[in-house]
């Protein structure tokens, strides 16, 4: 399975992390900037602002929230107009701090993501991230049904928030019709990738070979100065003939 | 001078810094990754991987530095081969942990700044910032003898090392001839590029419209999700003459 990539379970993407901020000597302010800057440039690729200008960010309470913080403040420096809904903001210094950058950039925040949604041409799915797991907390099960009803662009950051990261959608619940249009894997793509149909991307260019070998993942092979790589269709036939190969 | 971008004096820098990592909520952190990011974008603008990939980056004791050592890491990952010449390495955190985000690449450290310069097609001079004054120390001035004498491309951060942030190049001492082909402004040029003959890029796409207005600088126009825009050679001529109009 050469030319496929491979996917990096939850708990082993959760080491990866931990690695990258002890061993690896990045902090969360570096990584985290690093991740929404791509997370930017996968929805500049789908939808440039002169077409889709007015994008919703939807953030949830951890890293994945973060993320689309960070993605919020460069979208506004390439001229889309931002909205964020950020329900949940728990008391984090690193957080606290991502949400003066916006405010100081006059990007507003929504408490209503449904009336929001109506004025959006694109939405920005942060609400979970490869360490979801179990029941949808309020107020994300309004959110994500909304999310799988809208005619909206979705471009989710790591996983369809309320997707298991192993085994894709749930069977119930407001997700199980959740198919967002675009995905960025970051770092590399997790397991529900298989479950997916749309525009896959993969972010995080700073995973340096030694890493990548001993989690069982591959460096994308990014072009020019990009942070995004866009996996083609062949990617996803190719990773699961490489998974039957192994049985898996 | 509507068409002029003006500039940043090294107290204003600092201070707008301050404000930057105060009020304004970046870390050190956050502002070093996107600041060597930029420079990566303008190595790779003026030289790409495949003409001149052995990158040479000099890192003096600051904050220039800092941005050197981060904007190694994007280059080995554009496909450079950057090594790092960094002889004057202060006990502080944030470089510490940039160092072995390097030393994980296998990015080499050289001891021997002419030995490696003979080896190298480009360098990038990052040893002194906005915040330099006085006399260039040990070991630099031979350092910077070498950039002023040798024919590779020489890429400066912020300010051509040695000299002077207002009034440009030194009457005397090892910078007296030095005229790097290329330069990067953080944030905003600094007086000296009225100096400066070679190409001129600015970096730096987090400043908001707030603080531009408040020190009297402007924020560059830049392209889709670039993270430098380059200066045309019209800038400098339109921003004398806004100069000679002000009567400075």
């Amino acid at each position: 399975m050469t030319n496929a990539l491979r996917t990096l379970s939850a708990k082993a993407a959760a080491d990866l992390d931990r690695e990258l901020m002890s061993s690896g000597a990045f902090s969360l302010d570096q990584l985290m900037e690093l991740a929404g800057l791509s997370v930017s440039q996968a929805v500049y690729r789908v939808h440039p602002p002169s077409s889709k200008p007015k994008v919703l960010i939807a953030c949830g309470p951890g890293n994945n929230g973060g993320d689309g913080l960070v993605a919020a403040r460069h979208l506004y420096h390439y001229k889309y107009q931002p909205s964020i809904y950020y329900p949940k903001q728990p008391k984090n210094e690193l957080y606290e701090r991502l949400v003066v950058q916006l405010k100081d950039l006059g990007i507003p925040f929504v408490t209503d993501f449904h009336a929001a949604l109506k004025d959006a041409h694109q939405v920005v799915d942060a609400i979970f991230g490869f360490s979801f797991t179990g029941e949808v907390r309020e107020p994300f099960p309004s959110v994500i049904s909304a999310l799988a009803a809208t005619s909206l662009p979705v471009l989710s950051v790591d996983a369809p928030s309320s997707w298991d990261i192993e085994s894709g959608p749930p069977s119930s619940g407001p997700g199980k019709d959740f198919h967002p249009t675009a995905l960025i894997s970051l770092t590399a793509p997790k397991p529900l990738v298989k479950h997916f149909k749309g525009r896959h991307f993969v972010g995080g260019r700073f995973l340096t070979k030694k890493m990548a070998d001993k989690y069982g993942i591959d460096v994308p092979e990014y072009e020019g100065v990009d942070q995004v790589k866009e996996l083609g269709q062949g990617w996803l036939r190719a990773w699961m003939r490489g998974a039957d190969e192994e049985g898996n």
